[in-house]
């Protein structure tokens, strides 16, 4: 035993060891270019967020969310909707979303050419209150307008309920509160729904507690996905329940874009990269290229001034560093 | 949706969620004053490592290796096990174990008073001979004459075998051949075992598989505890993994203590904050107060210089001074 010698050059990758009873395949949703950039104050340019979104469909990244078209006077980031609109190229075969509001951020993103929309409710009253500025009540109606709106134009619609697990003045969630919202929402026209733990706070046994009480409600787990934050580690072992559950979509943001909102210097989003590698782990496709994907991480890393906190990102930027050290 | 607004103060803890079929009582093995310390070049003094083991014990840590007798010149950070050994006071239900290489180690150890050893192996040629200066069966041989030596002394054994999934020199290792070792390590005297996934690349099926494999000799998986590193993010999954495979006993280090000695910058040992955080999720016990832990880790990360990688600490903290700011 003495100071562990460094191998010369490796390229670390997940070992393949597929598990029964398992989804074969899995639907990554990028949430990087919207609800990662958006948590940056500094606005980025248009042209690096549109080849961010480029480089990370280059990597095989095949369902995307664009960007949102609220106000610009509450998110100054994201207030070159249409430009980024106008100016991104991404294959036929790409999934697109775009975040809206209302009825006018609907009309915008329409005009702007997209093909799939966002809407957004909270599973409490004071996340609904304090950041929405309305009820749970007020939020599923407006979402529920848009949704009506959004499907006679033919557009499918995708629902996110925030606060699923914990909320920092309400703490625990009931699972039968978000299941009922997860019914209002498909009864009011969404095609399909993402139940976000929004401050990291879920385990593994609340998970799938929630996905049964989800689906005792009649909904099909092939119109969930979960959206877990990193923010207490768990997001990767909340994966993985969720997968043992039949779940095959889950949002993630490219090395780890988005930071925590409620605990300043914490993580927020589950990096695409830690849920890339046990997703091949387990054997399970999902068409992206984990280093060409962490590449991108580390080119906007580069671009908004503070490092990945993607376990898989740093890992591998170092062993490329030691391995060209050494060669 | 604006700027979110921040609680006034709050105390994130996990929701209790039990899941059929797990365990409901889990040992932590603590690994952080040796495994995590022995990373750190600057040598630490004995009174903060024993302050840092006493705090550990006070916050609720029942498993805990103290230090390791190796010879001072391979690692001079911990070669001041006999005075940490005769400084430190724990109560008499704690498990107390130290790291022993060699049949010379072995007497220091009795002659310090300890009462549990642990010996340890490679799974690979490639690592016992560049980090072991031997071959696997030269490894095997040593720890099993240390084995035998201890336990006519009457201490139990704990085995470890290094680099149980992957290598950065060989690739994937086979289960077959760390089932065989462990079986070895236990016909030699071995009361328990610690799978080690030295480098962190394993994911859940792996852990399963192995485990399989472990038990297809004969193994109780009672006897087995299982260690992972958190370098590309996949530790939590794998303990959930393992979990509902049945074990019982998870290696961790308190903050994350321990770095990644293959990738510099990159996370080693799994934080013990986020492995509580999620068996209390589960529901299932630890004896451990997580708000005095992450105090401990806190307390140590100031002497070290840097900070915690654990998600749980830094989450924690940044919550208490956020509340300390509004309140």
């Amino acid at each position: 035993m003495s100071a562990p010698e460094q191998p010369a050059a490796w390229s670390p990758a997940p070992h393949r060891f597929p598990q029964a009873g398992l989804p074969t395949q899995v639907r990554v949703y990028e949430v990087g270019p919207r609800d990662g950039l958006q948590a940056e104050t500094e606005v980025i340019p248009t042209a690096a967020k549109v080849e961010f979104i480029e480089r990370l469909v280059a990597a095989g990244v095949g369902t995307v969310e664009l960007t949102s078209f609220v106000s610009p006077r509450w998110i100054p980031q994201l207030a070159d909707a249409e430009q980024l609109m106008a100016q991104v190229s991404l294959p036929d075969e790409v999934r697109a979303v775009v975040l809206v509001p209302n009825l006018r951020g609907l009309d915008r993103a329409i005009a702007a050419g997209a093909t799939e929309v966002a809407v957004f409710v909270s599973a409490t009253e004071e996340f609904a209150k304090r950041n929405l500025n309305t009820t749970i009540a007020g939020a599923v109606s407006a979402a529920v307008e848009v949704a009506t709106a959004a499907r006679a134009a033919g557009l499918p619609v995708r629902g996110y309920i925030s606060m699923c697990f914990g909320d920092p003045w309400e703490g625990s969630v009931p699972v039968e509160r978000v299941a009922d919202l997860a019914r209002e929402l498909l009864d009011g026209g969404c095609t399909s729904l993402s139940l976000g733990d929004t401050i990291g706070v879920a385990t593994p046994g609340h998970v799938r507690a929630l996905l049964a009480a989800v689906q005792a409600r009649g909904v099909d787990v092939d119109q969930v996905a979960m959206h877990f934050h990193d923010t207490y580690g768990q997001a990767l072992a909340n994966v993985y329940a969720a997968l043992t559950a039949g779940v095959t979509e889950f949002d993630s943001a490219a090395g780890g874009l988005g930071r925590c909102p409620y605990a300043k210097g914490a993580t927020g989003n589950l990096a695409t990269e830690d849920l890339v590698w046990m997703l091949h782990g387990l054997g399970i496709e999902t068409g992206i290229d984990l280093n060409s994907l962490a590449d991108a991480s580390a080119w906007m890393a580069d671009r908004i001034g503070h490092a990945s906190p993607s376990r898989v990102v740093t890992a591998l930027l170092s062993s490329r560093r030691s391995a060209s050290h050494q060669t």
